[in-house]
C-alpha cells in the first residue's frame, strides 16, 4: 500500500480542468499499489483512478502502458481505459509528477484464489496475449535474465543474511536458467505481473486486469509462468495442481500452445520465480529504514523456484 | 494511512448479507485514518464506508460514536450516518473485529485551509454543539485534564531524547494548566479532534464532518480550542490571526459565548495544544520499529503551546 504524493485540493481542480470530467466530489488515497500514487476521483461523471506516477515507473515509458491500456480496451479486454483530456493527450502532470486519470474498474481481487478464478484467468490471459498481437510500440523486459544478474550482484554480498547459503543457492539457479533460457517461443505483449491483486472478479466473471505498469514484449508463455507462480501456491508454499490445470487448461483452450512452449513452461516459470526472489531480495536488502512500505518475503519465492527446478515436464503440473 | 486488516472477498460478501445494500461491487482500502481500516465500499445502493475497528478504539464506546453520528445526521449536520442492518443493528463485526457501514461524504478535506474554510467551520461547530445537546448518551473525555498526567508519566523519561530540556517544559505547562483548568465551562458533545482532514468542502459549502472516534462530553469551547489549534496556524508554525477571527466569529454568530468562555480560550487551546504534544509526544517514542505509520512531529505542539501560553485575552488571537 501506499499513498506518495498528498494533492492539495487548488491543484486537483486546477489539473481536472483540462478534462470534461465535471466537477470533483471527492478524491481519496487507496491502499493498493505500491508503485505509484493511486486515488478513487468521483466527479459529476462517474468514478476514475487517478494515478501519480512515482519515480520507480519511468516517464519515457508511459506512452507505451497508457497506449497499451487503451488498445487492449478497444479490443474488449477488461481493463482500465485511460481518459482523454480536451486537447487529446492522456499523459498529464501533476504535483510535478506525470498523471493519467483512468476508468474505474468494478470487482474485488481475489484474496483466496480458486480453481475458477485461475480458469477465468486463463481464459483472459490468451484473450489479453491476441489482443495485444497488433500493438504497435515496443518495451523490452528490463526484468528478464539480462536484468536478474545485475540485480544479484547488488544482493549477493548480503544475501546470506536472509538466510545463510541463499547467494550460492541463487547464482547457480541463475547460472543454470541463463545458460538455458529459449529465445525461439512466440512473443507478445506480457503483462509479466499478474498477481491477484492485479485481477478483479464480480460473481463468476472476471470483470477486470489492471497495473500495467511491467507490461512489456516477450515470450507469451512466461506470462503464464508468472501467472503460476501467482496463483497456483497454497499460503504453505505447496503447489496446487489443481488450480495449475485449470489456469493452463483454459489458456490452452483460447490459445494454441506449440510443443516447444509446453516443453519451455518449467524454466520459463522458475526463471520467474528467480526474477520475483531478485526483485523481493532487492527490495528486502535496500529499503530505507523507516520506509512506510512492508517489503515482501523473497523467501516466499525460494520455495517456489526449487518446486520448478524439479518438474521435468507438464506432468510436473498435475497435466498429462 | 493505515489500512490494517485484509477483508477476504468470501467474508465481506458474508458480512453484506445482514444488509440490504445489494452486490458488492468493489471495495478498495483508503489511505486515510490512522486508526481504523478503512475502505470504500461500492454496492448496487451507491458508495459508503466500511470501517473496521482497530485496537485503539474501544467496542464499548462505539454505540456512542455511532449513536452520536445518527443522532447529529438526523438534525441535519453534514456527517456520516450508520447504515443499518436489516435487523436495525448498526454494529457489526467482520474479521473479527467491530465493524460499521456509514454512508459516503463527498467533498474534499483541504490541503491548505483558507480563512474561509475556518469561517464555514465555526459555524458548522456551533451547529454541531446544538445538535448534539440533547444527544442522550455520555462519554467522558478520556483525553482532557486527567488524561494527560499518565500519557506524561509515560513519556518523561525520555521526553529529552526529541528535545532537551522537554521534559521540564512540559511538567511546567501541565502543572500550570491543570492547576486553573475550568470546570464551570458550558459542556456538550464535542468532536474534539477537527482537524482539517476531518473537515470536507465542496466548492464554497462544508459537505462533511467525519470521524467521531474522539468525540466525548466536554466543555464546548473546548472544541474552539481544539481548532484553533488545527486550523490557525502556517507551516511554519505562525499564528493567524485572519484564520482565527473568522473561526471564532463565526461560531460566536451562530452561539452566545458567554464571557467566561471567551475569558477561558487561550487556556482552552494551551490545553488543547498540550493533549496533542502529549500524544504526539507518546506515539513517537511508543511506536514499533517497522510500525507502517509515520508518527506525526509532536515539537509542532510545543510551538502553538507555547504561543497560546503567552496569549491574555482575545487581543492575543486578534478579536477585540
Amino acid at each position: 500500500m501506499a499513498v506518495y504524493t498528498e494533492v492539495p485540493d487548488s491543484e486537483l481542480e486546477a489539473f481536472l480542468g483540462a478534462y470534461d470530467l465535471g466537477r470533483v466530489m471527492s478524491c481519496k488515497g487507496i491502499a493498493e499499489g505500491v508503485e505509484n500514487s493511486n486515488f478513487l476521483l468521483r466527479t459529476g461523471q462517474g468514478a476514475f483512478i487517478l494515478t501519480l506516477y512515482e519515480k520507480r515507473v519511468k516517464r519515457e515509458d508511459l506512452p507505451f502502458f497508457l497506449g497499451l491500456m487503451d488498445h487492449l480496451a478497444a479490443r474488449g479486454i477488461h481493463c482500465p481505459t485511460p481518459i482523454k483530456r480536451r486537447d487529446g493527450e492522456t499523459l498529464s502532470e501533476l504535483c510535478g509528477r506525470p498523471a493519467a486519470i483512468i476508468s474505474f474498474l468494478e470487482g474485488l481481487w481475489p484474496r483466496r484464489p480458486t480453481a475458477r478464478h485461475c480458469q477465468l484467468l486463463g481464459a483472459a490471459l490468451a484473450r489479453m496475449h491476441f489482443a495485444g498481437a497488433d500493438f504497435p510500440l515496443r518495451r523490452p523486459n528490463n526484468l528478464s535474465v539480462e536484468g536478474w544478474h545485475p540485480l544479484f550482484q547488488a544482493c549477493a554480498g548480503r544475501a546470506d543474511s536472509v538466510k545463510a547459503g541463499l547467494a550460492e543457492e541463487v547464482a547457480r539457479e541463475l547460472a543454470a536458467v541463463s545458460d538455458s533460457w529459449p529465445g525461439d517461443l512466440a512473443t507478445g505483449v506480457i503483462h509479466a505481473d499478474l498477481f491477484p491483486d492485479n485481477v478483479f472478479f464480480l460473481g463468476d466473471r472476471l470483470s477486470g486486469i489492471i497495473d500495467f505498469y511491467f507490461a512489456c514484449n516477450d515470450s507469451l508463455a512466461y506470462d503464464l509462468g508468472v501467472c503460476l507462480n501467482a496463483w497456483c501456491f497454497e499460503p504453505d508454499h505447496s503447489f496446487n495442481a489443481t488450480k495449475a490445470r485449470a489456469l493452463i487448461g483454459a489458456y490452452r483452450r483460447q490459445r494454441y500452445m506449440p510443443p516447444e512452449e509446453i516443453a519451455a513452461l518449467p524454466l520459463l516459470a522458475r526463471g520467474s520465480a528467480l526474477r520475483f526472489l531478485l526483485t523481493r531480495l532487492y527490495d528486502w536488502l535496500h529499503h530505507p529504514d523507516g520506509a512506510f512500505v512492508k517489503p515482501k518475503d523473497p523467501l516466499e519465492y525460494l520455495h517456489k523456484l526449487r518446486f520448478h527446478a524439479k518438474v521435468r515436464d507438464m506432468a510436473g503440473y498435475g497435466l498429462g
